[in-house]
C-alpha cells in the first residue's frame, strides 16, 4: 500500500527574513502559517493538522490563535535540520488515512537575535526543546571543548579532506552558488552582496576547515507549507506539487559522530534509496536541488550520500558551474541556509514549490518538473523529499 | 484506505514504578524498552521506528544505547499524558507503509525524584521540553496564582459539580475502585493499602474539589510497548492486540480551559467518534476501559466523553461497583495512575494488552475479547485507542 503521490504541497508561506526582530518565534509562524493558508486558497479552520517545530511554540498554542476549531492530528519531528523535511512523511501518511484533510508544517525562530547576546539586541527568551544536540553534546563534546556545530562537522570535512583530497575551492563552490542565486532572489537576506572565490578564501577561519562562508546564515524568520491529500489539491488554486518519495534516516550510532565505523555514512545514506525507490525515479533525473546547507561541506557529503557522484568525488561536481542555474543540477536556486536565510530548511521546501509551479522569478529553471529536497539535522539525521509538479 | 488492524502490540514492558530511583529516565527507558522488545521475541536490531517522550531523551541518544543500526521512523507526540495514545496512531500509520517493521513506543521519568525537592532525595537534573502545559500556563494561569494540574483541573470538576449535582462520592468511587483493583497487582504502589470512602472524604484538601485521593501518584519509572504490523505479529510469541480503532483530539482553544464555550468538551470528545467508526464497535462493547486517571474527576468526564453515559450522568455511572471488576465496565484493572504507578497513562496501554492476552492474573476479566484506552494531556488533549486479541 503506497503513498506515493497521495498527498500534495498547495500552500506556502514564509515572514522576511532579518537579522534582528521583535517579534517571537510564534508571531513569526503566525505570519508564515496565515500566508500558506491563503496561498492554498483555504481558511484557518479548514486546517485540521499541525507540524509545528518541536520548541518556541506548541500545537496548541497555534491552533487556538490560527482558530482551528478541529485539530486531529499534530506530531511534532525532533530531527534539527531533517525536521521539515521529515515532516511531510507524517503528513502524507495522516493525510492518505483521512487522519486529518490539511496539513501544516511550520518553522520559525529567531535564530539571530535568541540564541546569543548581542549588541543593540535584546535578546529574546524562547523556550528550549530537547535534540540529540542537547544529550550528545552535553555527554560527548562539551568535554573535549566543542561546543558548536561548525566544530562538530569540522572533524567530518577534515577527515573527507584528507582522504580525498577535497580542496577550499570545492566547499567555495557551493558557497558561491549559493551566493549567486541569492542576487535573483528578492527575499535573500545576501541579495546585493556578491562574493568571489578570492573573497572566500580570504575571508576568516570559523573554526578549521571551515572559514567565514562555509558557515550559513543566522536569522530570524519563519516559514509555513499546507499538504493536502492529491484530489483535494485538483481543486485549489495552484498547480499541486505531489509528495512522489520520501524517507528519513538515521545514522548509526545517531548521536556520536566520532563513534560511526563510516563517518560519511550519515542519514541521507539510508533515506535517498527509500525515497528513490519510491518515487521510482534515479537521482540524475531530478531538475533541481535544493540540498540543507547548515554548512558547505555537509552539501557536498549529501551529494554523495543521494548517488550523484561516487564518494570523494563531490569536489569535483560542484565545479565548474554545474551546480549553479544554468548547469546541470542548480543546488538552492533561492540562495539556500548560506545566502537567503535559515529557516531549519523549510525554506527549501518553500522554493522548490515554487520552482514547480513555476513561480520563482528570475531563479525559474526552465520546464522544471522533478525537484528534490534534502534535509540534515543534529549528527547527521537526514530526510529527503522528491516532489512533482 | 483503512489502517484498522493493519498493526497490532506485540511487546510490553515496564519497571518497579517507586518512589525515589537513582537511575535517569533516559536508563529506566532502556530497561523497559529491552523487556518489551524480548516480550515481542525480537531484537533490539529490528526495531527501526521509535516513539519517545518529548522530553528527558532523544530517539537518537535511544537508539545508540540500544543498538539500533537502521532506524528509519521517529516522530513525537506532544500531548502529555495523551501522548501515548495517540503514539499508537502514528505507530499503526507507518507500520501499515511500511515506513517501519517494529515501532517502539516509550515514555519514563522521574515523576517522584525530578520534579520538586525532597528530604532525602537528589534532585535530579532532568532536561525539560516544551508543551502547552508551559506556553499556556505562563501566558493565562500564573497571573492568578495557578501553577498545578489539580488547580486547573479543579475549576472544571467544581463546575461539574455545581452544575450537574455531582458528589464527592462519584469521584471517590473512581478512587476506591482504582486502590482496589491495586490489591489485585503485584507491580502496584498502592498495594497492601486499602482505601475506603471514609477515608477517602477525611483526606486531606489539595485543591477544592479535591481531596489527596482524587490526585494520581508521582513515581519514577518506565513503560515500552512493541507494536508491529498485523501479518509479522502472527509469528510472534504473543496473541496479538490489534489496534483497531485509534484517534487523537483536541479541545478548541486548546490551550486555554477558561476560554472554552463547553469546558466539558474536550478533545475526547472529537476523538472518541472518529476511533469508534473506525472500529466499527460501540462503546457500550468493550470489556474494560483503561482510563486516563491524572484525577479522579477527569475520568468521569472521559466517561461522558465517551458516550458511555449523558453528560452530568457520570456520576451515578460510577457507583455501585460498574467500574470495579465484576462490574459490567471494569476500569483501571491495575490500579491506574492513582494507585499502580504514573508512567504517562502508557502503563494503560500495557494493562490492556495483558487483558487482551489473558495474562491480567488476579485481575483478569474473563474473555475479555475488547478494551478502550484513553489519554488525556495538558489541557484537555484527547486520545484513545480500541483494542482487539
Amino acid at each position: 500500500m503506497s503513498f506515493k503521490e497521495r498527498a500534495a504541497i498547495v500552500g506556502i508561506g514564509e515572514t522576511d527574513y532579518v537579522r534582528g526582530s521583535d517579534r517571537s518565534a510564534t508571531e513569526m509562524m503566525l505570519e508564515a502559517a496565515r500566508a500558506a493558508i491563503a496561498d492554498a486558497g483555504l481558511t484557518p479552520s479548514e486546517i485540521d493538522g499541525l507540524i509545528p517545530p518541536p520548541v518556541y511554540t506548541t500545537a496548541e498554542e497555534l491552533a487556538a490563535n490560527l482558530g482551528l476549531e478541529d485539530l486531529r492530528y499534530s506530531i511534532t519531528v525532533h530531527m534539527g535540520g531533517a525536521s521539515p523535511t521529515a515532516s511531510l512523511q507524517s503528513a502524507a501518511l495522516a493525510l492518505t488515512h483521512g487522519i486529518a484533510r490539511n496539513v501544516l508544517i511550520l518553522i520559525g525562530w529567531n535564530g539571530y537575535s535568541a540564541l546569543r547576546p548581542r549588541a543593540g539586541v535584546n535578546r529574546r527568551r524562547e523556550l528550549a526543546g530537547i535534540s540529540s544536540m542537547t544529550t550528545a553534546v552535553r555527554d560527548f563534546y562539551l568535554p573535549y571543548g566543542a561546543i558548536s556545530p561548525a566544530q562538530f562537522y569540522a572533524w567530518i570535512a577534515m577527515r573527507h579532506m584528507k582522504l580525498y583530497g577535497t580542496k577550499p575551492e570545492d566547499m567555495g563552490a557551493v558557497a558561491i552558488a549559493c551566493r549567486k542565486h541569492a542576487q535573483l532572489n528578492p527575499r535573500a537576506v545576501m541579495r546585493g552582496k556578491t562574493l568571489s572565490m578570492e573573497q572566500y578564501l580570504q575571508a576568516r577561519w570559523i573554526t578549521e576547515p571551515f572559514r567565514l562562508y562555509d558557515c550559513c546564515l543566522e536569522t530570524d524568520g519563519a516559514c509555513a507549507v499546507v499538504v493536502t491529500s492529491s484530489e483535494r489539491a485538483r481543486n485549489l488554486p495552484h498547480r499541486p506539487v505531489l509528495i512522489m518519495g520520501v524517507a528519513e534516516g538515521h545514522p548509526y550510532p545517531a548521536d556520536d559522530i566520532a563513534g560511526r565505523p563510516d563517518m560519511f555514512k550519515t542519514g541521507l545514506s539510508y533515506a535517498a534509496p527509500k525515497a528513490f525507490a519510491m518515487a521510482g525515479i534515479q537521482p540524475q533525473d531530478v531538475d533541481f536541488l535544493q540540498i540543507y546547507d547548515c554548512f558547505t561541506y555537509v552539501v557536498l557529503l549529501q551529494l554523495e550520500a543521494l548517488g550523484l557522484c561516487q564518494p570523494g568525488e563531490a569536489g569535483a561536481f560542484v565545479r565548474d558551474g554545474q551546480i549553479e542555474i544554468g548547469g546541470q543540477y542548480p543546488l538552492n536556486t533561492h540562495g539556500g541556509l548560506l545566502s537567503q536565510g535559515h529557516a531549519w530548511g523549510l525554506n527549501h521546501v518553500v522554493e522548490a514549490t515554487r520552482q514547480l509551479r513555476g513561480d520563482a522569478g528570475a531563479a525559474q529553471i526552465a520546464d522544471a518538473e522533478l525537484g528534490l529536497v534534502t534535509g540534515w539535522g543534529d549528527f547527521g539525521d537526514g530526510s529527503i523529499v522528491i516532489l512533482r509538479r
